[in-house]
């Protein structure tokens, strides 16, 4: 089972304390260090809305490349695939991840335009990423609960995703944290239905305290990566009351004693998100395993 | 689906802060205000081991006695039930639950004997409880996993329940937080084995997060019932690390929710968290609804 690293983006993007472009590398290299292989570690988002992100190109141009390790970046408009293009193609992320809100009104407020003319800037960008020969994942965001509207249908789900166009993978993301694994499953129908052979991937977040539950429900419906934070910081600047990502070290210890290996090392995950939330100044992580300790390697501490 | 408020007891028992006879009667209230109706708000445990339940029959005379509230005690020992039977019938608690620890290192450390020792001793006071017109449970502690030998096998478990005798529900308790819902099933079914027809109730606690995963489970798969305490509070003052129960309004939420009705007002229910984790002392209780906002009547908060 995959899990997809996205604390360098989502993690960081939220948070008030803006750290140097050194230290962003030094988390992702920690990260691979752990056994992540596959990471979203930038936004190509206005520098004035999100200043955690203005050093993105500097962080790709750092990154380590060893081989097997994909970066992804995240991708609001065709503006940020033209950040990417501008790029030397030795240092460009290998995929992108596209943002589209399931509602109307977040979507105006996170992109300035509807649902369905976001879905009509996403094929756009799509094709072009694809001739440059960058993955294309589609992220429905809010697909599960809108903080501005309320409940949303698999109904609105699904038609969001058949109106997309090609994709290399589809994301359902949980942007608020709202939901609960009788939804991932309607999602998941909803999803394959529209996108059908997508491969499909999953976000959560675990404002209350649901995360973890639709994370193994995922697993189970047979997605094929999950994302998740080092340390579970993060959030969604846009989103009121949305809390940190699912924990890395704990969705890994989960997973693995689940008998579905990640690759991902508990202990020396669990140390990365205690380190992350220091540089961040936070008192406490979200993440539990770092306090709780790996078991059974962990007994009696 | 049935939650057991055990935050009186195992929310309690752990806190070093000793709360007043009148205070405790208060939360009591207070859970049945939002909605309770199944309460296990005194331990029958030696004094000196667990100040915090001294005034366990204090507590049984104070609290309110509404039409379809049950209460619950629990009881290590027969001297425990001697103390209940020695309380007037009016004040007695309608239910006790007997713990028996499923390895042997951690039952002597807990009650002095190993477990199969612990079972005779269960099936002497079981008999005299029936006798005496109280609900019987067996909870078997630390049956996901022990925080000083490790992982403990299904088999055992079931040897456990096969020996234990006739009882009125069997709880299956991970002391300690460790279990994953794979585990859930495998011991449900070793339970169902070795107990046919008894109903089922399980203990969560969130101590590496996958306790809210574990609950969902345990609810699909057919459990009676599942405890939780207000605010997430608790822990077990002999496992190591072993920290908060799942929280009672957390798991309504996810409960709620997923189209299997608690009677617990969410809301309602995040107040009591909160305010119990104050009379505590504590910065921040573990249960996120009372910072997040139920949804969607949450929105925006």
């Amino acid at each position: 089972m995959e899990i997809v690293e996205v604390g360098p983006r989502d993690g960081l993007q939220n948070e008030k304390r803006v750290l140097p472009t050194a230290t962003k590398i030094e988390y992702v290299s920690r990260a691979i260090a752990a056994g992540l292989r596959r990471l979203e570690v930038v936004a190509f988002a206005r520098p004035d809305r999100v200043p955690q992100m203005a050093d993105a190109e500097d962080v790709l141009r750092g990154v380590p490349r060893p081989a097997g390790v994909r970066y992804v970046a995240l991708v609001l408009n065709g503006r940020g695939l033209d950040r990417i293009l501008a790029l030397d193609p030795a240092v460009r992320p290998h995929e992108i991840n596209y943002v589209v809100v399931a509602t109307d009104e977040f979507a105006r407020r996170n992109q300035g335009m509807d649902t369905m003319a976001s879905l009509d800037a996403f094929r756009t960008v799509a094709a072009r990423a694809a001739e440059a020969g960058l993955g294309v994942t589609l992220t429905v965001a809010a697909a599960f609960g809108c903080p501005f509207t309320g409940e949303v249908e698999a109904d609105r789900v699904r038609d969001v995703i058949a109106n997309a166009g090609p994709m290399t993978e589809l994301c359902l993301a949980d942007t608020i944290g709202v939901g609960v694994p009788a939804q991932v499953t309607e999602l998941t129908a909803a999803a394959r239905e529209a996108a059908p052979g997508v491969p499909l991937r999953a976000h959560f977040h675990n404002t209350r305290n649901t995360g973890y539950a639709n994370a193994i429900t995922a697993a189970r419906l047979g997605f094929a990566a999950l994302d998740a934070s080092l340390g579970g910081i993060g959030g969604c600047p846009f989103a009121p009351a949305a809390t940190g990502n699912i924990a890395t070290e704990d969705l890994a210890y989960l997973l693995n004693r689940s008998g579905l290996p990640t690759g991902v090392a508990v202990p020396e995950a669990a140390e990365v998100g205690e380190w992350i939330g220091t540089e961040l100044g936070l008192a406490e992580v979200p993440a539990q395993l770092g306090r709780a300790g790996d078991f059974p390697a962990g007994v009696g501490g």
